[in-house]
Formats: C-alpha cells, sequence, structure tokens
C-alpha cells in the first residue's frame, strides 16, 4: 500500500490539480489531503517534508510541486 | 478511457517524477511518453497543449508542471 499527500491552500490552481491528478491515482494508494490555509500548524510538517509550494503531490516521501503555486512562506504570511 | 502525456526531457527531476507518478496512475490510464530532447520536433506540440516547462502531465488536455523544471524555451535554445 502507497501513500499520497496532497498538500493545497484552496487555490484555483490546487483545486484543478486536487481533482484531476488525485482523481487519476491507483484507487490502492492511501491520500490525505491537507488544507495549509485550514490547517496553518501543518506548514512545518510540510515543510520538514521539503514541500517549498503548494499545490504539492507527496508520493511516499518523494515530493512533486505542481504548476507554480503560492509558496509556504506566503501562506505564512513571512514574505 | 483517460489519456496522459508525460512530456520530459531525460533530466533527474524528470527521471523521478516519471517512475513515481507514472508510476502512482490508474492502470486504466493510457500513458504517453514523450522526451523532448530526443524528439525536438514535438515541442510545438507540447506548447500547444500549454506546456511551459518539463517535466510535464498532462491528464485530459490539463496541464501539471512538475517540480519547475527546465523550461521549453531552454530546450529549444532560444533564451
Amino acid at each position: 500500500m502507497r501513500n499520497a499527500i496532497f498538500y493545497h491552500a484552496g487555490c484555483p490552481v490546487c483545486i484543478d490539480a486536487e481533482q484531476q491528478i488525485l482523481g487519476a491515482l491507483d484507487s490502492q494508494i492511501a491520500i490525505d489531503i491537507v488544507h495549509l490555509g485550514d490547517k496553518p500548524a501543518s506548514i512545518q510538517q510540510a515543510e520538514s517534508r521539503g514541500v517549498q509550494s503548494v499545490p504539492a503531490l507527496v508520493l511516499d516521501d518523494q515530493v512533486f510541486h505542481i504548476n507554480f503555486g503560492a509558496a509556504l512562506v506566503d501562506l505564512k504570511g513571512e514574505s
């Protein structure tokens, strides 16, 4: 059983990516969807996994940033 | 039956993305893998689909650029 974590922040790019990419994944893959806008406490977890922007798909600990989305520093309001 | 086209140029980022993401897709999805380094003639086709950098996954005509890869203009040697 493989794992996927989809980090996003509710933006249109994120929603498109969520519906299309997650919808195309093998049904055997356990998918966890984390909305970093709703759960800012999860930003640190995402950063520790190597996530730099959202949307991002983490597949078995490997990070794939999708479509040049919002940077995590922007989500944290630091930039 | 859904279709996926994976555009890449053979770079390490591309190979990782190819193995992990394509490996996680539903087996019902027809996957076409296009190496733009080997097939420069396909760059125009990729551009017409909205691809700006590689690696990129096109799922049913929707483009998902992955991990800030090489820009197509660089592949064409224009920049």
